[in-house]
């Protein structure tokens, strides 16, 4: 019973070996839900209110960069969950490899002021894409670490997994390294198209598995 | 019995098929919280400190725009809580439905800010009240849409609503789509009279409903 | 059982007349947490830094609107609890009431960076306080109808407190309002000594209360 | 019974003695992820953006101040919980203590800003890692003083840790004073070693420590 046995005694209750994930759940979620909504600060008004369309119209690379890593976000916080529905106890070092997670996750409206500055400026698309691409691979690195460190000898995993299930995480959460890697490679040469690989990693993510059981099945 | 279906079997398990709202729901509080408290970041305070309330009096649109926006997604938000009271079971698209309702919401800062920043200047007013309307009127399309999704055979909803409840909150939300799409027509014309046409729907939801039963009655 | 009724029929159901004041709590906190948390946005580093110490003290307005503001505010979390302890159930009127106070708390940043500006430009220090004032002196106010309305016959109150008990938090946001009142009327001829008086009412709040039975008694 | 006498009776009851600290946790909670993650917005983009990783490679000051800030509140967080998780019962002074406590995390921001401002002018440096870790250290006393105050009597502590383990915190807390305390120190000469002793203090708590027993043990 390893999570009564880091509660029971002193000093290992006092700085507890493991506990359940259920506060570090909820303060990612705050992160998340915070870096999402912040994005929109980044969308600053057009000053010329005479030609007001035309002024909308000129800031679509930050509608661009907005709704892109508002879904990236809203992908990242349900492959959390998908993740964190598995584990049942955390230790240090789970919540210290979440904590640069929620760094890195944090970090997005940063690299998607960047994005939209650079397709504004008309400079620097490429490097602009390859510091956004680089931080959301950054992300799908640290969810591949964390699941592999969780799944190890099935330490932190509960019984709502089986092994053929976790595998199953695994690969997905490799095929994300991989596609975004990619997306951001390309976005070294042919910007837009980039952004585009990397962008059509949410729908991916979001339909529903083929051969996955629906509720309705 | 899909809920526990969809969390039986690996691979399906793992990135299950269906899921209670509850994280959903929270995950959206955290947005329009968030959202409706940026809102005033956008409000400055005058340069002129020598005549202060002639400067605070000047203010008046960023008002306006902070308080029927306050109030709209303080709307928007009992409207979700209705809606998820009776939603058991959350899938896939409709997780993906309500994080474009929740790109939409988030969206509103940058809408008010064009809003009272145009009544600033004096130009663009007419295309500003469109475009915020508009921002809106996405919302209340998705919701109607969310909710169509969610009846569709009952699939998704709870016993705590019947045919004809679910029938009444369809009904409302269609409602809301006239409304705001009228209000939003007007304000292409008269900009003013647009805004206070999108801004009496916020008491028409909020006040009791005629025939309404009351805890109290 | 109100409470009851209010979910059992379509369409009385659908936007039931009333609920458990849960989420309404939840939302208020957060938005409370993110008002407190924003407050820091309007302090910015000063410009030269070959003389630091000498521009970090030049922010003394600042520090005092961010240390009163977000004192006050966690004054009125903790008054928001004492309130909500006691609402068992919550109607529209109560939503919308308790939306207004939310909206006045989260225009608190802009009243508290209107203050620290005033301080530093050396103009409109008494119109600024008489503004961050009212601003606070509204929020008592709805404090008070909020409480008025929520006990009167009992309706929304639970078993939790006696009529006795209503009718001395009742006195003591009445007090409040006279208290903030003053400290508002003061600032319109001794600015700094306003806010002094409005910042007294911290500790004041915050001590316990003579007679007050603690935990350890 | 001390939590049961204080919802007992009014007036007592109306503004309790002592209650469970669920809500202060959660309160406390928001404050920090919201804090965290603010910390992005002080990072601009560059401004020439044909020479994009040049100027992407100048701003990393602000990406130090960011990530040491970011995982010493992530440290904040963990050790929050840590001592919440043996206090059963607040009070009104622990209440209040905790404010002061959010009062200055919720600083820290502005607190990293004046950092990477200095690093980035090439002045003042000195005096900015001196600002910057009297404001942790500010964090560090209040944690002490809060822990001391919860021992006392062992009146708001519960059954979780005994007084071997209650002395055990107390003492890593006290190690956070002179860790904190020495880099602050030392930052008042070599400005760049002194950030990396507070930083250095960031792995030392995250780290297990040596003898504790981890949930696999």
């Amino acid at each position: 019973m390893p999570r009564q046995e880091g509660r029971s005694a002193a000093p290992s209750a006092a700085f507890g070996g493991t506990r359940s994930p259920g506060r570090l759940v909820a303060f990612s979620d705050a992160v998340f839900a915070i870096a999402v909504t912040l994005l929109v600060l980044d969308i600053r008004p057009p000053e010329d209110f005479r030609r007001l369309f035309h002024g909308l119209g000129l800031l679509w690379p930050s509608y661009l960069a907005y709704s892109v890593t508002f879904l990236m976000i809203g992908q990242i916080w349900v492959n959390h969950h998908v993740m964190f529905d598995h584990i049942r106890l955390v230790d240090r070092l789970l919540m210290f490899l979440n904590t640069l997670l929620l760094m890195d996750v944090a970090f997005l409206p940063f690299a998607a002021s960047v994005l939209s500055d650079a397709f504004h400026s008309g400079d620097g698309e490429r490097g602009a894409v390859v510091f956004y691409g680089a931080t959301i691979e950054l992300a799908a690195i640290l969810f591949n670490i964390i699941w592999a460190y969780a799944r190890r000898g099935r330490r932190l995993l509960g019984s709502t997994i089986d092994d053929a299930g976790a595998r199953f995480v695994a690969r997905r959460f490799r095929v994300a390294i991989v596609w975004i890697g990619a997306g951001t490679l390309v976005g070294a040469f042919l910007p837009l198209l980039g952004v585009a690989v990397i962008a059509a990693f949410i729908p991916a993510y979001w339909l529903p598995i083929r051969g996955e059981r629906t509720g309705a099945g």
